[in-house]
């Protein structure tokens, strides 16, 4: 019995979805609504005590971290359509991209969804209501996190986090040049893929139209299309709030 | 063919000389000397482009990064004693362990180490020979480390960074009253050990004696004593610079 605690199918949610969906693993869909702080109420703490979506709960056991919990689903559905590859140079190749985006990417769009999403929302409480909703946060620094998205972050780290973008997507551009495509590894669609998509890649000509763009990227943005089209991508990102 | 390219067998370097070691592989042992910046050299640059130890190379082909190189050499080397556990569940509890240990307290112990080591070598050079230095390293990051290391870090960081250790000292002690022992996962002794002990239980009482003595945690300490009593771990520790 596996159960999947998470919110909107992007960044760490869509990266947990994109999986299951694209191994065909059935799971119960708990929506997790951080807009309204759910990750830090007493019932959900009461899942996981760091008050983090997602987490994936399997025979009431709970895992947590996405690029953990995916490696996790590599292990224990052998039977599934694998997204690791077997191959011990090729699964470190995927392990570095994966590193990489989950220590960089990640945290550059990170702070500019934080500017813009999250610090609409902290700004959309007074600062009672703030500070009751930040006293319940068990992780120090997401308490910090929070309160510097509701100050709104410095330019300077703004730009600097625009500029670790812009060298991921010609880093990604480079790459799907020499692997030859239609993936990030080559043939095998794998969680580097899912990774750098969830992260950054299906969000990017939207999010930074300046930076990802026909001209400066056309290779990445066939391969996000391509994601797009895939069944099982396209079951995960098209997941909605309960009614 | 397998040649790990590599400092002194603390940190960075500790952690796939204690993996290598305990797994009985055969490799090449190349020694980059950090004191004179040999991981800037052309030469080193021409086997790992982003100027850091260690790296691995393997049949001429170049894995880097820690935590990925242990698990390659998992994938790699079947037939050797295994330091990943099998069972998903116990695999997906040693990786939470590794990220947290990657992404906190390596960073944490890092900072203090930095400030302690290698701000004493940059102020050793005078302000044109560093800068010459740092016009060698390719990863900006780091140029951004060795200028705040020579300048120094902040009071205020180097506290954060010492409350982030106890923390984990915490944790690692209440982790093995619950595993019983005799490794942070129960009895199998496992990368998350290694990985542990190389960046922070190994010099812990020594380097941060406040924090890490019999009565903060005891049972550590114990763990940190059977860890150097392991013949592969005590031969990879043993590892000294080329005559």
């Amino acid at each position: 019995m596996l159960t999947l605690y998470h919110y909107v199918p992007v960044a760490n949610g869509g990266k947990v979805l994109m999986a299951l969906h694209e191994k065909g693993i059935a799971f119960d869909s708990r929506w997790i609504d951080l807009h309204t702080f759910q990750q830090h109420s007493p019932e959900y703490l009461a899942v996981n005590p760091e008050g983090q979506v997602p987490a994936l709960m399997h025979d009431g056991v709970i895992i947590t971290h996405t690029s953990v919990i995916n490696e996790y689903l590599e292990d224990a559905f052998p039977d599934t359509p694998p997204l690791r590859p077997e191959e011990p140079l090729v699964a470190a190749r995927m392990r570095q991209w994966n590193k990489y985006i989950d220590d960089y990417v990640m945290q550059a769009v990170s702070i500019h969804g934080w500017q813009n999403g999250a610090g609409k929302i902290a700004r959309g409480y007074s600062d009672e209501a703030f500070e009751a909703l930040m006293a319940r946060i068990p992780l120090k620094q997401q308490q910090v996190k929070w309160r510097t998205a509701r100050a709104g972050f410095p330019q300077e780290k703004l730009d600097e986090c625009s500029q670790t973008i812009a060298e991921a997507v010609a880093k990604v551009e480079a790459q799907l040049a020499e692997s030859g495509g239609p993936w990030l590894l080559g043939e095998m669609f794998t969680l580097a893929d899912i990774n750098f998509y969830a992260y950054c890649g299906g969000a990017l000509a939207t999010m930074f139209p300046r930076i990802g763009n026909r001209e400066t990227c056309p290779l990445l943005l066939d391969w996000a299309a391509r994601i797009e089209k895939r069944p099982g991508c396209a079951r995960a990102l098209a997941t909605k709030a309960p009614a």
